[in-house]
């Protein structure tokens, strides 16, 4: 089979390697596709080689169909088509107080040990999700960055009726903003990059470019002084912080999705002021798969225009150094059969 | 009757004034005591110069009897004992979204209008609260600032068995600590100044002085590893504000009880990686009255143990003075009838 390695600064290398069994407790996935994330960009730069022990196989968005099943693992059969939820927390803890999926000692699937980016891959059964089997799997390599969504706006308590601002019209923002429309709330989206700015109006959202368009004057019209009753951070950068609690309303919800890995000035006055309430919020539980698999399966949301291509696992030096030249495009899907 | 008056820059003046009836929908009030509060020795300090308007009689953490009664008061009796809740929220709109007591109108008696450092005051019948015949005056001008205490702890969600640490052993923190501890909280305070250290001490707290002892690995041993459920930041400093993210455990909630005037570097990272909230408190509703009136009433905390003196009315400008060179004491209350 074909496996694909990250060999360091910038660097993937393709190998031959024999297909081995799944150990017990394990099964073997058939890879269908895997989706390139802003977390394999990160690795593809280098900013985490203090993490990832080089040559390593990345991955973690991505979806198959078993084709090996390991001793003991009964709830899993030869052809179910899944996903899998990369998250290792056989380390839980008491003192992580049962939020297994953030506990201290977590491994991450695809970054603290080998992930999707190859033909054939085996994974501890307790991460499967099973799909129905008419499941499209191009669509459900996008299980994982939805279920991030799903998680960002339970986390949020957002309900129907309310308006929400999604801060940040990347891959996660948009997903965050389909998850949001279809609980019912009011989306109003801001970004920066035209082409990001034209999908996301495409897919019928309210979007305003700060560059252009003052985000708090047009919700202060929008909502008639109501403002938002939740913020979404989902940018990442100073300026989306400066103006997140300008955005909320009295007694608004921010969720802190990005990653901002530096302390960062935040108007603490407008928190007191206001009543607002910060959430912060990584990965995902059950449950959020759960209902990403849901909506993936209903079908009824846009998602297909969320995957800008889909190209051969073999060419993947080039795709990374692709996204790299031009962030405009959502989701990559690397085909791991070709 | 006698009544002070802020003057501008440090100075306070007393006038004889005539005592005036209750317009329609008042109550007069004979002021019994008066606490001196933070953003009394702002005021002093010609901080909030823009906000109120010399010259103007300040004053809001108070305790009385009713005087006499304006027309259409129906509700309230002449000796009756009361407490004010000082906010003026008449101008409350829809996009308050029910808050009122954070109402983007919300006038604050004592800061924007007359406060209580005078001998009769005349309030809104609404923002009245009844005091049962028995109760110590004394102790209910404590009635304000613990409403504060209460609303913090309410908003936490703190429950019985957590673990809450206050950072900041001051007026406000040391009430929060004993709501704490009353919620079925186990309760650590990080302090500085000695003497609060010592007083903390002596009701019973454990307290910690961050710059003899780590609080952090304090209080990892002290919960092994569980850390802190709730942290209350009552300090208003950023050595606190860089602790607190630290001190919270897995899905920590940190409340914003201290003013921070400034935008102040907060480690994001944190609220990402242990999923922590952070929520934004500003003084109190209706039902932390109700619940501070109650746990004086009960008069089983060691609520006489904070009040450090009583001094007259007469005496403003000397006590303001002293509270500024030593600000080790708690609240100094004003007694308004000598
Ligand atoms: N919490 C989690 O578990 C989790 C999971 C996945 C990703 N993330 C984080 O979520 C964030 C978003 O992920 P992504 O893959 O969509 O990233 P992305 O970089 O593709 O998207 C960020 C978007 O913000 C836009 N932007 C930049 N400046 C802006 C501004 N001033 N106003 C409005 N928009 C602006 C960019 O143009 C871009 O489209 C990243 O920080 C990522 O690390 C968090
Ligand atoms: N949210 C509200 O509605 C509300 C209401 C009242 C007061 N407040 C605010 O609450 C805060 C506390 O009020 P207060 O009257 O008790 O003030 P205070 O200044 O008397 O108390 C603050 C305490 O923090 C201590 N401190 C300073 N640095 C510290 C450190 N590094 N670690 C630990 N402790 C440290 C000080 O020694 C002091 O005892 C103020 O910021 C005040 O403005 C807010
Ligand atoms: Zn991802
Ligand atoms: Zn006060």
């Amino acid at each position: 089979m074909k496996a694909t390695f990250y060999q360091g600064d910038h660097k993937f290398s393709i190998s031959e390697k024999s297909i081995s069994d799944p150990a017990e407790g394990e099964v073997r996935i058939k890879v269908a596709y895997c989706g390139i994330c802003g977390t394999d960009v990160h690795i593809y730069h280098g900013m985490m080689d203090k993490r990832v022990k080089v040559p390593v196989t990345i991955g973690h968005e991505m979806s198959g169909v078993i084709d090996a099943v390991g001793a003991g693992v009964s709830d899993f059969s030869v052809g179910d088509k899944v996903v899998v939820r990369p998250l290792d927390d056989r380390g839980a803890q008491a003192s992580d107080k049962g939020y297994d999926h953030i506990c201290q000692d977590l491994k991450f699937i695809g970054i603290d040990s080998p992930g999707a980016m190859q033909q054939y891959w085996n994974v501890p059964a307790f991460t499967l999700h099973r799909l129905r089997p008419e499941t499209d799997l191009k669509l459900a390599a996008l299980v994982e960055p939805l279920a991030v969504a799903c998680h960002d706006v339970r986390l949020s308590g957002l309900k129907a009726g309310e308006v929400a601002v999604v801060l940040g019209g990347g891959p996660i923002g948009l997903l965050v903003a389909l998850v949001a429309r279809e609980t019912g709330a009011k989306v109003f989206i801001s970004e920066v990059n035209p082409r990001r700015i034209l999908l996301a109006r495409e897919l019928g959202f309210s979007v305003i470019n700060p560059a252009e368009t003052d985000p708090v004057a047009h919700l202060r019209e929008k909502t008639s002084g109501f403002m938002a009753d939740v913020v979404f951070e989902v940018a990442g950068v100073q300026p989306t912080l400066d103006i997140m609690t300008e955005l909320a309303g009295i007694r608004g919800r921010i969720v802190m999705v990005a990653i901002h890995g530096q302390p960062k000035p935040i108007n603490l006055f407008q928190f007191f002021w206001k009543e607002l309430q910060l959430i912060g919020a990584r990965v995902y539980e059950r449950e959020d798969y759960d209902q990403a698999i849901e909506l993936i399966m209903k079908n009824e949301l846009p998602f297909a225009c969320l995957i800008t291509r889909v190209a051969p696992l073999t060419s993947i030096q080039r795709v990374f150094e692709e996204i790299d030249r031009q962030p405009d495009g959502m989701k990559v899907l690397l085909d791991c059969q070709t």
